[in-house]
């Protein structure tokens, strides 16, 4: 069965095509265009009440938040491509705390800066406001000053080995290193640089970025 | 070895507490006054350098972020006390849709009501702010009453089982219900009040709040 993935442009949709292709799984893509409100149709709402993208399905398994898609398919195929989940159930505890750290400290601020300078349509005020730009670069800064800590001890977040930690950093990491030329973010920190070369030169996200331009 | 969890008055930290006692798991607690600044101390920034509550130490494990810790305990100890992770690899990815939901949808809503209807000391402007607490309130009315509609078909978030997904849930609805006098937003929804008076009555969680008084 080749699973469906909905919003193949949307950032946070290219996490889940990253982890499909390290996991060696086969998808279709399913085009939902965010700027026109595709994703508030009731016939989109019918498979994601949200509103919001990526959504799978897998013949009658219908899933939604990319995270929650991407831990699912790192379990169901555990042992096909690559490990992404770690070792040891240390290891795993420790992907999860780097993933929460992703979601709720350093993706607000990344997510909020790249609506703001770049899709500003798709921000509450439909503009683009110099404020939260600003509060914004400020607070990943601040994060990222920890991340330079961490990442002076441990090749990726979660110790030394890849996981979906490191990669669920890859789309909006993006933007602000090439799109928006806030590189200085990323550039400037040493062990965050290195990091971000690595991560960033791996041959699924290269298919990725390739593969389905933004926005979003 | 005993588990040390920082932080037990606090709300995220609680989310931990009722897993553990779940799973049956030994546990002793460390007092971290949020009030009086203690997270941001030198010291306990050597522990969670984002200076949040909870953390954990199991030895010389350390882990923070309550729904990574909640993960770890519950897989580490699937095969004791109660099952919080479903039986199948297909559950299991349900449960991680909805706790993605509870820390994107329910929860940034619910801790901003929190904040400034009973912490107003906690929140960025340092009093509380009716445009907040008006805006909070609108935007978890949508939330739950997706919630309606999806608990109409299953009793529990992720299905007709109790999980991580529903636990996550507990602390702050506890302070909706129960403290700022919005209770209607539970209790004017038939199913989500159903399910509330179910999950909030375990003894798990009676127990946590006769332990471990607010705030927060």
């Amino acid at each position: 069965m080749v699973v469906k993935v909905y919003g193949p442009q949307c950032a946070s949709a290219k996490r889940v095509l990253v982890c499909l292709i390290e996991k060696e799984i086969e998808f279709e893509v399913v085009p939902v265009n965010v700027l026109t409100g595709e994703h508030k149709d009731p016939q989109y709402l019918k498979l994601q009440p949200f509103g919001t993208v990526p959504v799978i399905q897998d013949g009658d398994y219908t899933l939604y938040e990319s995270r929650a898609i991407m831990r699912y398919y790192a379990e169901k195929y555990r042992s096909q491509g690559v490990e992404l989940l770690g070792k040891t159930i240390e290891e795993k505890g420790l992907i999860e705390q780097w993933l929460e750290v992703e979601a709720h400290s350093y993706n607000p601020p990344a997510y909020n800066l790249t609506v703001h300078v770049l899709f500003p349509a798709l921000a509450a005020s439909k503009t683009s406001d110099p404020k939260v730009i600003e509060e914004s670069e400020a607070k990943l800064g601040k994060v990222l000053d920890i991340y330079e800590e961490r990442l002076s001890e441990s090749k990726y977040l979660a110790g030394d080995f890849f996981s979906l930690a490191d990669l669920s950093h890859l789309p909006f990491t993006d933007y602000i290193v090439n799109n928006m030329g806030k590189e200085y973010l990323i550039k400037d920190r040493k062990h965050v640089s290195a990091w971000w070369d690595d991560i960033s030169s791996r041959p699924s996200w290269k298919k990725v970025l390739e593969l389905y331009k933004p926005p979003i």
